[in-house]
């Protein structure tokens, strides 16, 4: 089809590629924000076209006689990490087969039905065979990519290719050993905090105070939007970078934390360097990168006391709420071990969930776990680790969609951004001189250029470990993340 | 790329072409209706590698080699028909030359603010380097299509690919020479309309009349939006087709007149056929089709005493207003021959203003005017069909975007359409029984069962001429849209 003789024609390429992937997000966020109902069937032919294209400009002869040639060339370190980059995706899309790519979108697309109905029933056995089915799809998938490596890592790689799955499951099982005893302890505790949103909110009201918290938060309306969908998420780029909330009206702490989360992802990809649009270097660093800076924001800056003190006055005229912005604060802390649904769950036991999840998905991929016995694993790990049983399958193993996507790999950059997170902040804190009361003013220029300076604008230049060591000094660590639940709760719980 | 050897493969590719075209349409939706200002910068770059993907589909070789087959081959009617618009659209394709494409691309964009600038100072000296470029470049455009044919006729067939240029100029000529003297009657005549709408009206209150009479109309929301934008538009297609309007708070009939058209324009393509998606089958018959079914429902339909009667208690409700349902009725069917601007202009001195436009864009790309002789003869056109003089060329001869485009040969599918219009409107009053009554009564079904099965079910099966011959067992004729304008207004103003 072409020709790629130099790395400008190369870059040429590498663009087209990326504005194809960013016009397909485009259509998602409008298919879930805007679009009316009756369109899904056009949407899909072109969705499809598109991803077609995607993958045939991915495995393009061109691009792979180039990345042949250039590995072998003197490059700068910028052009290294483009030509990094681009191989590893250009890799395992030719090495998948086309038929295994079919199989694999007919099945998920078939899957999610399925799910949806075994949901509703809670009843697991209706999508047993499907799971069986993913997984064995997935398995081949991993192995069509690396038959020599553990298949589970394979997949892992696709959302966080750099962090490496020792180092993965290092975190996650420190994190399981230092917050089963913490959480005990939190339920042990007869404190009781605050709880000053007892009443009924409406849907405008909270819209205007998120909107008053996003300018407090310096959101750039000029490149973006905030619009309401049935699950929040962030989609966009350099120049345009738009989020999503939603509205309980008996809970505006739901769409408050919501929409701080989703300003992180967007602030994110907002402080990606714009003369980079296009390439590796203007786009964001993979799943864990991305969620530290979401969780950041969420935890960090919109769960500390400094915080509700800059936002109390908003809430009390949007909302009405009695009491202080103390009341606030316990609130948005609360710890709730006895839910059993993930997306509900509090900014402590969150990790839980997500651990028994990775362990589970773990052995099915790697052949140590039938899929017949997940609910029961599920249930007796959902005890062990937070004192709970579901009740059935639709509040166990049948509550998340993942699955059913094929996406398996996915769950641990959850807790891995939240553990990036507070290391990011520990070092914030000690580069910024007052960081706390820069928030309690209203000042988030000084965290958000320190940010800038230290992540966003590196792109993916550097991979996911050097850009930790490059921001923080140190390899990357639960540390900060282990103090920085034992402090703040310990302090709330009085432990 | 690929190879095209059986009619099937021949479709598949068509609908990869039709879709990466109909993602191009939703992204400039976005532009224009969602999109934060701060977007434009990546959006450019997503259009234009979509551009040029959808270009190398439609000059791949492989489409071109089956082109070449397929016309000796046996195919029935509908495929003949497929392979007629692909072959078509193609054969434009492959005859020009990147260069001028890349050359009328770069001058177009740079024209857009040039124009704007010499607009906003009334400067057509400043405009006229642009203008003349820009009229070379479309003339070498239709030379490198077809060098042995008129290259305004080319132009034109970018728009209106059937009609022909003949049947266009006979059409035009006709009005031009029936609607003089009639709206010098108009002028003479001493009666005064009646002018409600002499308030303000709110925009949400706009909005709402707005969307109640699109409820009437039938709009199919589940496959349809309403929003708002600077200029209205309709885009979309048959499973997806939104439509916008903007709001004046003093003139309610701005908006109106527009929703209707757009509703028009959107029910044309919800009405194409879902199981043709895709290919030429499914997609609308060119502009001047496209504009009838705009002009029928704005028109017939929208301007009609009827219709009035039928809203009344709508815009009594929303608005507030005085009087009764035909003053109404007047207020929407006031002529102003002093108006010099044709986005403001009347249902009938409109085609004053499309007329001197086509003889001088039809001159100029003939050659036989010059560029520098345009704010003259524009003037003089003006004053000769309407009796108003522009005072500056800003009110005159620059007020239209579509020159700055590259747009030649458009503005006649303006008038062709309200023509085919009335000889639509003309049909079905006489094959649908008490049309008029129907529409008192907001029974929109009959009208629009008629024009699915007359015009929009048929896609591209037919050209033109066929499809207007077997939907009104005519060729086309100004016949009935003169007959109409001359009994509505004869009738209104007393002539």
């Amino acid at each position: 089809m072409s020709t790629i003789d130099t790395y400008d024609d190369f870059l040429g390429h590498v663009r087209r590629l990326t504005n194809v992937g960013n016009v397909e997000e485009m259509l998602s966020w409008d298919q879930q924000v805007m679009m009316p109902a009756g369109g899904q069937p056009a949407r899909s032919k072109q969705q499809s076209t598109l991803s077609s294209l995607e993958h045939e400009l991915l495995t393009d002869d061109a691009l792979a006689a180039y990345l042949d040639d250039a590995e072998g060339d003197d490059l700068d370190p910028e052009q290294e990490a483009v030509v990094r980059e681009i191989r590893r995706k250009q890799r395992r899309a030719v090495r998948v087969s086309n038929d295994l790519v079919e199989d694999i979108s007919e099945t998920t697309s078939n899957a999610l039905a399925t799910w949806e109905d075994a949901k509703a029933e809670s009843d697991f056995d209706a999508f047993a065979p499907t799971l069986e089915r993913l997984v064995e799809l997935k398995r081949e998938y991993a192995r069509q990519i690396d038959p020599d490596r553990d298949p589970y890592e394979v997949l892992f790689e696709e959302y966080e290719p750099y962090l490496g799955i020792d180092t993965t499951e290092q975190i996650l099982e420190r994190l399981r050993d230092e917050l089963v005893p913490l959480i005990e302890e939190i339920e042990a505790s007869d404190v009781d905090l605050a709880q000053p949103f007892d009443g009924t909110y409406e849907e405008t009201a909270q819209e205007e105070l998120n909107r008053a918290v996003l300018d407090s938060l310096g959101y750039d309306w000029d490149r973006g939007r905030l619009d309401t969908s049935s699950h929040p998420f962030t989609l966009g780029t350099q120049f345009d970078c738009r989020i999503t909330t939603r509205f309980d009206e008996s809970d505006p702490l739901d769409a408050l934390s919501s929409t701080i989360h989703e300003f992180g992802h967007a602030t994110y990809n907002l402080g990606l360097p714009k003369e980079d649009y296009g390439t590796p270097l203007g786009q964001d660093r993979d799943l864990a990168v991305h969620e530290s800076q979401s969780r950041l924001w969420e935890n960090h800056v919109g769960r500390s006391q400094a915080f509700w003190d800059l936002i109390w006055p908003h809430v009390q005229e949007h909302l009405g709420v009695d009491g202080d912005a103390r009341a606030g604060f316990e609130a948005a802390n609360q710890i709730y071990p006895d839910n059993r649904i993930r997306v509900e769950a509090d900014e402590l036991t969150y990790h839980m969930h997500i651990i028994l999840r990775f362990e589970i998905e773990r052995d099915l991929i790697r052949g140590d776990l039938d899929v017949e016995d997940v609910p029961e694993v599920w249930n007796d790990k959902m005890e062990s680790y937070l004192g709970v049983r579901p009740e059935n399958d639709a509040e166990g193993c049948l509550q998340d969609i993942h699955w059913s996507h094929g996406y398996f790999g996915y769950f641990p950059t959850y807790s891995l951004g939240s553990v990036l997170a507070a290391q990011l902040y520990a070092t914030a804190e000690s580069a910024l001189d007052g960081l706390e009361g820069q928030i309690r003013e209203g000042d988030f220029d000084p965290l958000h250029d320190w940010l800038t300076e230290q992540v966003y604008q590196h792109g993916q230049r550097y991979t996911t470990p050097e850009l930790i060591r490059k921001a923080t000094g140190e390899a990357f660590t639960a540390d900060y993340f282990v103090d920085y639940v034992e402090t703040k709760f310990g302090d709330l719980y009085e432990l």
